[in-house]
């Protein structure tokens, strides 16, 4: 399976606009929207149409591109509202923050005005691509850091649809696959959005790769029955010291490795290390709307105004991660000397003092 | 509030029946069901309109009386089709098969066939007394055992709704509320088929318990933020080793608590012990349909056709349970030793040899 061979694109470019596939259709439809105004793009990644860090910072990049050449005169107060609007659709995955910024400032750098236009197109673009590359050195660094692990347990989507190659977690499957290396997928279904239900299994089963679902809840007993080999999933930030925020039920799942010494990896390019955070403490939680969880499409699963509690996301402690599979290699613990060497090497952080 | 104080009987005999609360149509519809034959019954059982381990050991109780008192000349041969036939409708809470056990072996006792409908109905209706008294001690044994406890994080449904009286996890929270002590629930919503979410909080709003409903995916956060200060299940089976057959979701649940530092207890009267299961490896788990994953209601909400693994149970090692919370009272680690004088005591065991 080659690379990329997914007939219908998660996110591109396309004439003067972004493309998106639709992620709150699917499994039932395959729908591809067009995005042509900075408003629907901020309103796509917030209502989960496309998501995934590294797919929201791609798009959140093109979004800034888009605003740009769109604006009859751009100026340095529609780069600075673009930042803010696009940058803030969703805190917690970093590589949005991260990725706007770089569009931004390199329309900033010195650039005349009548080529920001073009400059903010070439950067959105070149996040994109390194990004398809990051997912393919993660997978390879994958392949072969678990070259007897034929069972990967994964939890949400962190696949195609979740980024601008083949994926973090699943690029490791991919990976695996595309090798000809047995591999199989135990995914967790991910509610309240369900990702993995509708998103992961989706595409795997389009990939050729034998998945098998479970609820949320069933996760743990299949691990205690031997059911996976290692779990691996993605981020949306990782802190300097190795913490990781990443979509809710991720930290239940991590614990359970650890009680069944199963080994616990996570997957993500270096746009997903946040140097500012110190630690998981320093990350905002996204708390979402409560009729995720009372709701069920139209139904109403929950009494009506029942009090809800709904993080997106929660935080691993590094303690529970085995290893932190990234695009720069293999991080392993102590992190904190793990992850800055890495992220100096990168450039993301300065010289040592 | 008082004991008992529902508005609509989980479950009753009357009429020449047994009337159910169907509990696949809660929260957005009361309605009471009537079945009138055994095949109802079983139906019932296994649809989940009833559900909750005293409930179906209660209801197939029930199921046996009608089934000998609707028979126009009750034999043997009817008694053990019965016996086969409710004892079996689900496998793993084993209050089913004791339950049924109790009623037919009732009118073995050397009863004249023509008073067989008067001794099934009296065995059941002991059954269902017994329970609600059951239910009344652990709540009692439970509150006591929990003097500091304002916040419990439970999962699945173990009320009035599961019951015979207030309920084995849920009927410590009632003990609480009853004596006017701080009590509030965190329900986790329980996929596939959600009784945290549509039972659970139903029945606590209408008791005006304070409850916040999170998904399963966020009980491990909720609890490393300390949202709860224990955690409390009901059970299907508890094995001679203190190993507990509950709800699939309740092993992480008993997981993450241990992770946190945070009480794990099972609430459970003793018709739940299995002196038949050494430990969990002896107790089967029940498989369930692919398509309580696949799809919500009528929405699919993963590919057709897609490999599930649904076990409705899981198994809880006794070495990550505090305590068990019973009718008989509060047994502790070493459980094998604790169990075995409990059972000997309420004579479900011989004496010792």
């Amino acid at each position: 399976m080659a690379e990329g061979a997914v007939e219908v694109p998660t996110l591109r470019w396309t004439a003067e606009s972004i493309e998106i596939l639709d992620q709150t259709r699917l499994p039932a439809t395959v729908v591809v929207r067009r995005l042509e105004t900075v408003d629907e793009v901020v309103a796509a990644i917030r209502s989960l149409a496309i998501r995934g860090a590294p797919a929201i910072g791609a798009c959140g990049a093109y979004g800034v591109a888009l605003g740009v050449r769109r604006a009859p005169r751009p100026t340095a107060a529609l780069l600075a509202e673009l930042r803010q609007q696009i940058g803030e659709a969703r805190p917690t995955a970093v590589n949005l923050r991260w990725a706007v910024d770089r569009v931004v400032d390199a329309c900033l750098a010195g650039v005349a005005v009548e080529d920001w236009g073009a400059v903010a197109l070439r950067e959105a673009q070149a996040i994109f691509e390194e990004d398809r590359q990051a997912c393919a050195r993660i997978g390879e660094h994958g392949r072969l850091e678990l070259p007897g692990a034929v069972s990967l347990l994964t939890h949400c989507n962190t696949g195609r649809l979740a980024t601008c190659g083949w994926g973090t977690a699943l690029g490791v499957v991919y990976a695996k696959a595309a090798r000809g290396e047995p591999v199989r997928v135990v995914a967790s279904e991910t509610r309240p959005l369900l990702q993995g239900a509708r998103l992961t299994t989706w595409e795997l089963e389009r990939a050729g790769i034998p998945v098998t679902l479970v609820s949320d809840t069933a996760a743990a007993f299949a691990l205690s029955r031997g059911m996976a080999d290692a779990v691996i999933v993605g981020a949306d930030r990782i802190a300097r010291n190795g913490d990781v925020a990443n979509k809710v039920g991720t930290l239940a799942h991590a614990i359970a490795a650890r009680q069944f010494g199963i080994p616990f990896y996570v997957a993500a390019p270096l746009t997903t290390f946040d140097p500012a955070a110190a630690s998981g403490g320093d990350v905002v939680v996204e708390q979402r709307a409560p009729d995720e969880v009372r709701r069920f499409g139209a139904a109403l699963v929950a009494p009506d105004g029942v009090a809800v509690w709904n993080p997106a996301f929660d935080i691993t402690p590094a303690e529970l991660i085995t290893a932190l599979i990234t695009d720069a290699g293999v991080l392993r613990p102590p992190y904190p000397e793990a992850i800055t060497a890495a992220l100096r090497e990168s450039g993301a952080l300065g010289p040592a003092a």
